[in-house]
Order: C-alpha cells, then sequence, then structure tokens
C-alpha cells in the first residue's frame, strides 16, 4: 500500500483547496490505512487552514473526524482486520509507553500525534493512523453521519465522563454549532436539565428538539441574572469571547464551567469568584480511547445523532464557505468523489 | 447570658484597636456561647479591618479562629454540653436547610454567616455561633496552638478531599505563611511528593521540616521551567497575583491549580491552556463541617500542628503589625488578658 493517496490540499493560510496527491511511504507495522468514506468538517479544520494555532504546515490536508474502512493492517496492529469499519478522530497517535498512554489517557500524552498536525489528514482517498485510534464504528451507526462523533462528539461526551456530571444536575451548553448540538443531545440523554445558550435567538424550537429545556439568548442580561446561581455545569463550545465571570455567577456552588471551544483570549476570571462558591474553571480535548468506544455505545442507546450537511469532497471550498458563514446546520460531512 | 461582652475593635478600615465591649442580646435557642482561651489572628482578619472586600461594619471585631469553652447552650442545641471544649472558624452560622446544607456542605450556603462579618468574632472573652459550626477539639490537640486549625487548617485540608488530591500525587504549595505552612504538613502526610514555592528562599530548611521535599523561589524561572508538567496539584496560598499562566506550565496532564488565598487580580488565563492538557483551575472557601471533624483527627493522628506565636489580646495592634510585616512565623495566637 505505498501507492500515493489523492487528497485535498491547501498550500498556505488561507489559501483555496486543490487537488493534492502524495505517496505515504510503507505502512509502519503499528498502522492501518483506512479507505475514507466520510469526513466531517471540523472547526478545528478551518483553524488550522488559516494556521491560527501556529501549528500548521503546507500543503495541509485536513479532516480528522473520518468514518470508513480499514484497507490495510501493519503487522503489529491489534484487535482490527481489513475490511472493518472505524473512525478516527483528531489523535492518530500516542507513544503507548508513557504515564498517560499507561493510565488510559492516550488523549493527553505528551507525544500524541494530531491527525492532522504534521501528517495527512481525511480530505483524501485515504488516511493512515496507529491502531489504538482507529475506533471500530457500531453496525447500528450509520456511516454517512458518524463522522463527526468522532471529533465533535467525543470532545463533549468526555466532559459528562471526567467532570461526574450526573443526572441530577442542571447544565447549560454555550454556543449550538457542530458541537453544541450533540452536547444538547448527550445531556438530554444523560438525564440532566438542559439549557442552551446561544447568540442565534431564533433557532430555538430546533434546539427543544434537540433536547434543550429551554433557550437563553447568550447576551440576554435578564435571563443570565434569572438563572443566577442555578448551574452545575456550563460547557462552552464557542470560541467566541463571551463575558465569562458574568456565566460565572449563573453557576451554583461547586459549579464546573468547562471549555471545549478554544476561545483565544484570555477569561479574565477572579480567584474570588471561584472560591467563594467553590467553582471551577476547566477545558479538555477529545477523550479517552475508553470514552470514545461509551460515547459510540451510548449514542447508538440513546439515538444521539449529528445532524449533517453533505458536500462532496470537490466541493470543499464551498463547504468551508459555508461553515464560516455561521450557515452550517449543524455539521459538514465531505464525501469523497475522486 | 445578657451580660455584655468585653472584645477589642476597630472603629473604621485600618483604625487601631481599642478596648469595646457590647450587649450580645439574648442567646438564640440554636447557638451556643463560648468563651474564649485563644484565638488565632488570620489574614483575613487583616482584610476585614481594612475592608478590603467591602464586607466589613464598624465597630469591627474580628477574630475567627477560637479555641475555647461551652459556657452557654441554648434550647435547641444539639450533641454538645456546657463546659465542652470547641473550636469556631470563618462560619459562624448556616440556614440548616437549602440544598447545599442538606447535602452536607454548610459552608456553601447562600445564607452562610462568617463569625465576623455582621457579627462579633473572637477578639473577645466570649463569641456565640450557631452550634452545627462548634466542632469539639480531640482531647489529644492542645488549645494553645489548635485555633489555626479552625480556618487555616480546614482552609488547606479541605481541598485534599475536594478535589480527589491521592497519595500518589506531586503536590506544591505556593505561598508559605499561616495556611501554606500547614498544607506542607498535611501534603507530607497525605502521602504526597511535595515541593514548596516561596518568596522568602532563606526558610528552606524550615520548610522541609515541615514536609516539603524540596524548596522552590516562586520567580525562580529556571526552577519552573524543570518542573514544566510535573505536578498534579499547585494549592495557591498567598494573595500575591503571581504568573499564573507560567504555574500553570508546571502541571502535568488533568493537573489542578486551586486557589485558597484571596488573589484579587483576574488571572489572566486562557482557555487553550487549560484544554491541552485537561487541566482545571479552581478555589474553596474553608470546607465541610464534616471535613473539620476529618481534619481534627487526621491533625492528631499525624500530628499536623500550627506553629504559632503568642501575643496577649491586649498587644492585638502590636500582633497585627507583625502580621503585615510578614514576620509572623507562622501564625500568630491572641491570647484573652480581659
Amino acid at each position: 500500500m505505498t501507492k500515493s493517496i489523492k487528497a485535498w490540499a491547501a498550500t498556505g493560510p488561507g489559501k483555496p483547496f486543490e487537488r493534492f496527491s502524495y505517496d505515504p511511504g510503507p505502512l509502519k507495522a503499528d498502522e492501518v490505512e483506512i479507505q475514507v468514506e466520510y469526513c466531517g468538517l471540523c472547526h478545528s479544520d478551518l483553524s488550522m487552514w488559516q494556521n491560527e494555532w501556529g501549528l500548521s504546515t503546507y500543503p495541509l490536508v485536513p479532516g480528522h473526524e473520518v468514518v470508513g474502512r480499514i484497507v490495510a493492517c501493519g503487522g503489529e496492529v491489534r484487535g482490527l482486520a481489513d475490511g472493518q469499519r472505524v473512525g478516527l478522530g483528531w489523535f492518530a497517535r500516542s507513544c503507548m509507553h508513557c504515564a498517560q498512554c499507561m493510565a488510559g489517557d492516550h488523549h493527553l500524552c505528551p507525544a500524541a500525534e494530531a491527525t492532522i498536525v504534521g501528517r495527512h489528514g481525511g480530505f483524501a482517498e485515504r488516511v493512515r493512523c496507529h491502531w489504538a485510534w482507529a475506533v471500530p464504528l457500531p453496525e447500528a451507526l450509520p456511516s454517512s453521519s458518524s463522522g463527526p462523533l468522532f471529533c465533535g462528539g467525543i470532545t463533549v461526551f468526555s466532559p459528562l465522563m471526567e467532570l461526574g456530571v450526573r443526572p441530577v444536575d442542571r447544565a447549560g451548553v454555550v454556543g449550538i454549532g457542530g458541537l453544541g448540538h450533540l452536547a444538547l443531545q448527550y445531556l438530554r440523554a444523560w438525564g440532566c436539565d438542559v439549557t442552551a445558550f446561544t447568540s442565534h435567538a431564533g433557532k430555538a424550537s430546533d434546539l427543544e428538539s434537540l433536547g434543550a429545556h429551554r433557550v437563553v439568548a447568550s447576551t440576554d442580561e435578564r435571563a443570565l441574572t434569572d438563572m443566577t446561581g442555578s448551574l452545575d455545569l456550563l460547557l462552552v463550545a464557542t470560541s467566541a469571547p463571551l463575558d465569562w465571570p458574568r456565566f460565572l455567577t449563573t453557576l451554583a456552588p461547586r459549579g464546573q464551567l468547562h471549555f471545549v471551544g478554544a476561545v483565544l483570549e484570555p477569561l479574565n476570571i477572579g480567584a474570588f469568584s471561584l472560591i467563594a462558591g467553590q467553582k471551577s474553571v476547566s477545558g479538555s480535548p477529545f477523550g479517552r480511547i475508553s470514552t470514545l468506544r461509551h460515547m459510540l455505545d451510548f449514542s447508538k442507546r440513546h439515538n444521539v445523532a449529528p445532524i449533517v450537511e453533505h458536500f462532496p469532497m470537490s466541493r470543499v471550498n464551498d463547504a468551508l464557505d459555508h461553515l464560516r458563514s455561521g450557515k452550517a446546520r449543524y455539521r459538514i460531512v465531505l464525501d469523497p468523489d475522486f
């Protein structure tokens, strides 16, 4: 399997995507190669395309919400076989032996490699990863819409596990896009009381159908005041610079403000506002491999599914425009058409 | 017990303490009155004296690290008796019926009353509180040095319980004063690897004898760099505005930066620095009543004891000067001499 891989790549920050092909070299013994059937388009692809985080190398082939079938396995691959349907998300490799990997925290491995950082991702015919990060997709989940579970889904599901969220908790989701619309579904299925905070008040009935018990405009001062001290969890799934000290006031004692959206501005939070109500501010990237498996199983059992819009991969530039304009409802999936 | 109580009070922000007496009125049915035998001098007393938090009313009688004996019990008091030796800390009353109180989080009760906010505290002959906050002092613990356990002690012990600190963890304490010198002892007894961060490098051998495995100057860039990614917990027991984003880099994945010192300046922390390593920033006030009891028991079992300097209460102004000058090693206790 050393034949070249056709892909879509940007040659520089923000430059249009063009056809590109590369020679992946010999397959490593611990890697699988996946034939991409579908690949979600995540906000992180946009950030990487524009080199917002200073991590990008060009030509850049984004794409880290892959669903596809294994077409080749290296000799050391465990638990997978040719033809198997798997998903691949943000991470493509972990060292497998550091303290984090040994503790099941492969996503916190200091040497972890992201699928699209220094590697070529899923806007392509095929993509490779370490076997541990190719996670089997349960049969009941459809290939065409499950790609976004492998980044958007796990990113919002992981905090429910990590933060000890309980079904009796009152939770808010700030920002209802690709991540947020999944967070509403997971929190509702988890048994929580769910509030959606959004800048698009027009979406209210949509968001209720996704699981929100109520919908609040993120800048509605009066509504925020009414919620003072009421929430156990605020899950921030936007990169917009909102008034975080204000949002902290909506938290009950022991409340947690948790970021999965890459807000770049400093949070400007005072220690006092944390001390008085024993509150915390935290963040998490992606999730554990074991949590990925739980997430897929939970999604199946509770019919949690990304709402997706499909574009042929050859229209990746149109798809990016659609995402940037804020019109995606809620996640774009690209269908390879090489 | 409606006879007047002699005390030391400030008549305005930062004004010298003067002799003062007040009529406490009839004892409430759910209150006890405690004859003050010793009262610690906490940094919060200093903050309240100067009205730094905008909560002070004058004449102000500070003092919330009381050890003494019960001299009167209201008719509804449970589990206590006249003559019993108890301690009283930051809180003097909780509502006993809200969600927090019912969950054992009396310290997070929205209606909780602090011993020195809108009430008169322990720089006095006697002081009153709701029975739930008068916590029996185990026999083995000496009255003369145990007052500081009831605020300084519980404040640094509570995070060990609340944050799930494990004996295998690597912990740092930032700021080694009244709180920090107890944090070192608790963390060492808890089984952790302990690093003391201090602005007084001269204290190194003292801090090692208190439990630190190593001592690092808080502004030593090279030492901070050497510790990159190594700590599971940083317990901040100073109100100094240090470089918190820098300290975050010393945390391992899943690391927790926890404030018990009332840092007033915004923390200036970025969401990204939390997301990447799944880190958190949190704070806590005081602790649960049940944790107070655990703390006393643990202190007894592990010989954790405040190191104190005694002043007669009539020299309260000198004691305050001593504290403000940063010379206290490590906690001042006032002995009533009315």
